[in-house]
């Protein structure tokens, strides 16, 4: 906790922090962190891309814990911190109980996981799914580009960490929830079961502009007309067809010219929707073009789709998940399995390696926010819990060496 | 048509006319206008709000025929010019024909229809709706007060022009539709029975923001998701409970803060129904706060309803519909009552005298736009029933005279 409460301070605004990648905070937090690592006895360093890496001596093979220590703007002091606070503390433990063997602890702390420059920067370059010349042209909102941040830091040139499967055995990234979950249901650890998929596009009727009093109902284009009633199937079939923990919003909407007595000849719909199977992902995707068509027959209109990203679901470990679970039990807290509806650095993680998530609660399920916070005897559970877990991997000779996943 | 080519000089934009109320360009062509009449031999002068009147000398009684010659920014050629010249033209072949008798003609183009200071403000002042120190500190969007641009105008002072139930036996406007009713049903004459009474509503739906990956569907108060489904529902009861001609416009929404990736905490959205019908008009604003609550209800959120402008309908003179009929059979113009879903200065000369609106059609319904025209032979179609209804009249010692209305 202390340790946590220090990481705080760097970039501290009001209740929370403001440590966006590579900002000055940032990068004394990252050095802070460095130090840490070492007076916890590990062999610290600080990579290309910035992420901090912290290593127990004497293994040949690694269970990875970690997250991320930068925020958004105005962001909680918890968030990635934690799971890289708790990575330090669980490596410290593994130390000063003088923990042998071929196992060891790798604390991760990947660089900018909230997208100063790119979200889960570090993480897809630790996954090789960016390469270090791939990422440093891109600037943030400021201009600056990430070379000459990295220049800035001091961290242009050292080499860069990459995962292997031979030698990381695991990755383990407790987080606080970002949700209202486990609050509602008294629930003290969430078990990530998989990291949901997203895919986002816009869709944008084209109808036509008339006056609006003196155009009769029958005779109108009305892209609004169309926008509203597309919106309410859509959220129709996603209840009807979707699965039992699939979202979607539709956050955002654009109607031009937006006035009381013109018929709108141009409507936008910001449509994004969320699932951790790639099979409802697929059913919602297909039905998008397909309720569009039936919107303009209706509406006499026109459309227009734009794809937007797709992030595939990443699934956790079924091995971890059942490790997390007796974990939470041994400690007394109660659990539950469910889906991360936000994106993380375990899910670049999960193809490559065994991976497993686990959340605590965020109060009022508020994060992202300066008012964003979980209970300190909350956020020790999780700490006993993922101690628990790593442990067992260790005592057991690890059952995930050389298993398939 | 000279006269209306002449004056589509005044402003000229392309194929349409700028001229909004008392802009340089507007101060020429009312000099112009009451200059041609004097030399159709009518008593012309511009009053204290820079309503141009011009009169046949010599009788005690008027029917009183106009409209407006300002325009909306870069508008169209005919819009109200056209009802003012086809004055101008029926007095004129009225003086020149040694009409005399007790009834003359009045031509009247009210100043400022389009609202550059205030919609309708030329007619609200003729029918002493309001008085001219309610509307002189009335500013444009540039910041100009009426009364300074009226007294650069050099109209400031003047007498002030008034309405006179004893002395105006009637008010006839002719206009072009704008809409597509004329057109799509080959109708030349449109016979007004009512222009439409507006109303305006804004609706906010207050919920909560959340994060819309993890924020499950049931514990989210979504705003946006409750304004489309309001939406849709205002639509359908509006189709199921309104009249024929009810029109209504959701033509404009405001979602906050606008994201993909937030669950909405705040929208707006903008209502607008017409129709002639006081008691449809008070179904459908009795309904709002009904399927507000309803709405409320299912997505757990709430609502404000802020009121907005309400005009009331205004029925035409039954009289005169039937007289405009008439004289369009005579014309061989085939013609079909309708409302006028905009609104004109008519509805506010209607309460007070027998009052008659007909349209001409316009070319693809177009209007406010320099798109706006309409064909030579339906403008002299209009022009001949005009002056078929004004010979009736005249002819027959008004069967208006006396009347109740």
């Amino acid at each position: 906790m202390a340790d946590l409460r220090e990481l705080a301070e760097f970039g501290r605004y009001e209740s929370g922090v403001n440590r966006r990648a590579l900002t000055p905070e940032d990068i004394a937090a990252r050095a802070w962190l460095e130090n840490r690592m070492r007076q916890a006895g590990l062999d610290a360093r600080i990579d290309g891309v910035g992420s901090v890496i912290g290593t127990t001596p004497g293994a040949t093979r690694y269970i990875v814990v970690g997250s991320h220590t930068d925020t958004v703007p105005k962001g909680g002091w918890l968030d990635g911190a934690m799971g890289v606070i708790f990575g330090l503390e669980v490596a410290r433990a593994f130390v000063e109980s003088g923990t042998g063997g071929d196992i060891g602890i790798q604390v991760m702390s990947f660089n900018d996981e909230e997208g100063r420059f790119a979200g889960l920067m570090g993480s897809s370059v630790f996954c090789s799914l960016k390469t270090l010349e791939e990422v440093i042209g891109i600037r943030a909102d400021d201009n600056t580009t990430l070379a000459s941040a990295l220049e800035d830091a001091g961290y242009a040139g050292q080499p860069v960490a990459e995962i292997d499967p031979a030698t990381h055995i695991a990755y383990l990234e407790p987080h606080i929830e970002q949700g209202p979950l486990l609050e509602s249901r008294k629930k003290k650890i969430g078990i990530v079961t998989e990291i949901v998929g997203a895919e986002r596009c816009r869709i944008r009727f084209l109808g036509q502009a008339d006056h609006a009093g003196t155009t009769p109902m029958a005779m109108r284009r009305d892209a609004a007309g169309a926008l509203y009633d597309y919106a309410v199937r859509f959220a129709g079939f996603c209840r009807e067809h979707g699965g039992d923990n699939t979202v979607w919003n539709l956050g955002n909407v654009g109607l031009e010219p937006g006035a009381y007595n013109v018929v709108t000849p141009e409507s936008t719909l910001y449509i994004e929707y969320r699932d951790g199977s790639p099979e409802i992902l697929r059913r919602i995707r297909e039905i998008i073009p397909v309720l569009a068509t039936e919107i303009c027959d209706l509406h006499d209109v026109e459309y227009e789709l734009d794809d937007g990203v797709r992030a595939q679901p990443a699934a956790m470990n079924e091995t971890l998940i059942n490790c997390i679970e007796a974990a939470a039990d041994k400690c007394d807290a109660p659990s539950l399995r469910m889906p991360s509806g936000a994106g993380h650095d375990a899910m670049l993680c999960a193809p490559i390696i065994p991976t497993g998530m686990f959340f605590v609660p965020s109060i009022d399920g508020r994060s992202h926010d300066i008012a964003e916070d979980t209970k300190e005897d909350d956020i020790i559970i999780g700490l006993r819990v993922l101690s628990t877990v790593i442990s067992g991997l260790v005592a057991d000779g690890s059952p995930l060496i050389n298993q398939t996943h």
